[in-house]
């Protein structure tokens, strides 16, 4: 299909699967500290412990807590990136400033996820998250002047 | 690329691009009534404070949770309208048609938002709500009565 | 539109949207547990009753949890899919394995939910969540090895 001969397109389908696996691996990730931290939400989760040891293990842990605030931030954010990136990219734009986008979008959210589950000092975590907030608002931009029916 | 040449898709990726901009500010909101409400999720973000301010902080508070349910209602509503509208601005609908199911879904969404975050008595919200869901329904109903492959 | 004269994308098109809609049904599963539980979020959902019923109607309850947890599962994976779906059906896949892929994913989600709602001793919703995520990540790799421009 003509979509996937443009290297703009291509740009963006390999950027846009990086984030979206970047994005899948909070799942894993609030797993191990499910299983590490003994934090369940499920009863059927914990159906074979002892009734003193299920009331443990239904309990919050921050460390779960952390990872899931990271994961809704991912989809607060690379939603928004794959909607807007993707009509940007069949709206045509230059490679160099597509790509520059691209890069610039994926590097911040993979910092953003560091910065998020260690912890970092701010204002790391809050200068990556507005990095990559106005990377896809320039792609909005750019796109919507160019394409503009309502 | 042919798309970007058709009017409907055209119509599309205004409204989707105005209704991701709009999901796209409930984070700037939150942020808001995080600093103007003090209430924090994290321990690295107030790590400046002292220790008695820390805790006061680190409490939740009803109008951030209030932007929050907004942000999460947004993504629960505007991520099918976009999955849904991209497939069926790509089935070749009637652009009259296509711009009914646009503009009222992008109208519910902002009249939503406003709803929610301001309080408005019931059912205002509600009505937003499923205004916005029976336009998805509708378009969902219309593309698979064309393409159905399963 | 070339894309809808494709069979994978005919397939895709009707898997997506199916699991979409399923997704959306989310919506109403947590209202109706919200109604028949009485549990809700916002004063001006119950702003019509005496102050003593209000204390309890704006209470959590572990039904309307438990569908908000299921419906925020789905936003999860069914989100990457579409991404990584969509990018996989428009880069030339062969029809009989992508819709081994599309239908593999389609089954494990609606089998997720009724795990889920209906709470079926584990691990059988833990085994369909994992099915779910394999099929993303195998037409993740079949893109991306095709695809790769970073």
């Amino acid at each position: 299909m003509a979509t996937m001969d443009n290297e703009v397109f291509q740009a963006f389908v390999t950027h846009a699967a990086v984030v979206t696996l970047k994005m899948m691996l909070m799942g894993p990730v609030t797993s191990y500290f499910r299983f590490t931290r003994g934090s369940f939400s499920n009863e059927e989760d914990v159906a074979r412990k002892s009734d003193d040891e299920k009331k443990k293990l239904l309990r919050s842990h921050p460390d779960v807590e952390r990872a899931q605030r990271c994961h809704r931030n991912d989809l607060e954010n690379i939603v928004p990136f794959f909607f807007i990136g993707l009509l940007y990219a069949l709206s045509g734009p230059d490679l160099s400033s597509a790509l520059i986008h691209f890069r610039v979008f994926t590097a911040s959210r993979i910092f953003h996820s560091f910065a998020y589950i260690l912890a970092f000092p701010q204002p790391s975590r809050g200068l990556s998250y507005m990095l990559g907030m106005l990377t896809t608002l320039s792609m909005a931009y750019n796109l919507l002047s160019k394409v503009f029916v309502p």
